[in-house]
């Protein structure tokens, strides 16, 4: 086995650097889920996170890691969601400049907030592979500093603060289910738990219509979908990177699929049985906890709601069907 | 001036035995709000405690205080909402029977959420007055121990811990805004953070269909409403209680009014801006300062977003509104 690109030890130093910008999310033991499947079921709440997802905690570990002279750079990222408004938020923090490309389809209110903290916002192509091939070339113009939304060991090891985070909360954590999009959120989280807790079992979550890191880690090679669909938005990659299938490989027991219709019913539930507001990536692994997987019972299961950054015309119209 | 029914000591105490039932909440900095308004806004999200509310913090504070043979008795309490709630959790973690007493016409999910957390509901009566009228009964014959929801010196102290951890988060906070019910967190806040920085302004909300505080503070003895209205359900209390009366009266700077609309309306910034889910009483303040406060420039202004405990049939009409 080849050395690890992201080691405990990284994860404990990113904790160290980024939690006087981040917030110590709370573990929210929701007896209204417990009940509901006869688990013990903790909700981590990175929703409640500056700028609304855990993706704030390997941006500002990124720029944490940076010299003051590469600091002076400034960053770019390519990202419609999550990861840019975190690399947005994150430069302002630091007085850094950034520029998010983002394809040119983008919806709106996003690109609103990532302009409203400050950064650049460029808009290019039809897609996201655009958008990302476009920050590159930025990237090798201006000698900005590229910040990765999960193929960085940096990245990677702020994620993974969540986890020392959970098993602080609940030493005794049987289960962690998180959502996987490229799978720098469960990386991270699976180095940090399996080290402080070696039989804890890590599962994944991804969308029925955006399998790629599923198919990826059942065939034990990189596969890549020419096309992913999902109203998980945060979930769309369409292929795992080196870095995070590796992590994935030995450390993920396994991973689940949900459909959309479940992470709807899975946001719906958060929002009437818990006032909790997370977005479809954010539920979708209480989605999984709740359809897919079969705890034992009284098994300790941390669910990990991502983000709450939900679209309001999604949410209206998941409320128009109750 | 007559000696406080609640001291800092108290307050101060409070926190000491509730910290590790409660949450230390996030004192969220808004760039959107801060952007909106010229002042500094920090969003203090009781939305996010246990139960959805910062009720929690009253209620454990005042179990706390009983002694083993008083716990023996059991608890009652009455309320359709967030104070029944927090009983009733409190009450389960403290492994202590309560009684909760909710009008016949109390909103179905809150009766629900009350039993699922383990309390016996009582309903009784066409309104919240015959329901504490009854639970004053039952407390009377069962020697339980009755826990109001604002008019009591621990459960005012236990509210009072926001105002610790407001000024903890940003100690040169210029003004606290708070919605007003019975006045027990306004009153509880107000003693802590005017003993930690005098010159802090407070600055109480109030609905225009439900001014019974209002009325009472400007006229300076206690006014009693015939009826109220407003769709902020935890604002609805007819007139405030000598605890809560007096402390007001010597801390309070101001009490702005807002209407439903406007209250709607800060639900909605909430959710679209911030993607924080508050119930109508819980964005109360932030409607007071979107639309009737008028900030210093760059004032740092806290608004303390009560509660979560929104009903999905209003959220799903201000959707529909939009």
């Amino acid at each position: 086995m080849k050395e690890e690109a992201v080691s405990f030890q990284d994860v404990l130093e990113a904790y160290r650097k980024i939690r006087n910008f981040v917030i110590r999310t709370p573990t929210y033991m929701s007896v209204i889920f417990s009940r509901r499947t006869g688990a013990e079921v903790y909700l981590k709440l990175e929703s409640f996170q500056p700028v609304g997802s855990f993706k704030i905690r390997g941006a500002i570990n990124k720029i944490c890691s940076l010299s003051p002279s590469e600091l002076k750079k400034g960053l770019v990222a390519s990202s419609s969601g999550n990861h840019g408004l975190s690399v947005a938020y994150a430069a302002k923090i630091f007085g850094v400049r950034a520029v998010v490309v983002v394809p040119e389809n983008a919806v709106k209110e996003k690109v609103e907030a990532i302009e409203g903290y400050g950064a650049e916002v460029v808009k290019y192509g039809k897609d996201f592979d655009e958008a990302y091939s476009k920050a590159i070339e930025i990237q090798k113009e201006t000698k900005a500093i590229f910040v990765h939304a999960f193929n960085d060991p940096f990245v990677i090891a702020g994620q993974g603060t969540i986890g020392l985070e959970l098993l602080e909360d609940v030493p005794d954590l049987d289960t962690i289910i998180a959502p996987v999009g490229g799978g720098g959120l469960i990386s991270g989280v699976a180095i940090a738990a399996k080290t402080l807790k070696p039989n804890i079992k890590i599962v994944g979550v991804q969308a029925e219509g955006a399998p790629a890191v599923y198919r990826s880690w059942k065939a034990g090679k990189i596969v890549e979908m020419a096309s992913v669909r999902t109203v998980a938005d945060g979930l769309t990659s369409r292929k795992p990177l080196d870095l995070t299938f590796n992590t994935m490989r030995r450390y993920v027991d396994d991973i689940l699929l949900v459909t959309d219709r479940e992470i709807g019913e899975a946001v719906l539930a958060l929002l009437r049985e818990a006032h909790i507001l997370a977005e479809p990536s954010g539920a979708a692994s209480l989605a999984a906890l709740l359809f897919r997987y079969n705890p034992k019972p009284k098994e300790k299961v941390a669910a990990i709601i991502s983000g709450a950054n939900i679209s309001i015309d999604y949410l209206a119209s998941l409320l128009r069907k109750t």
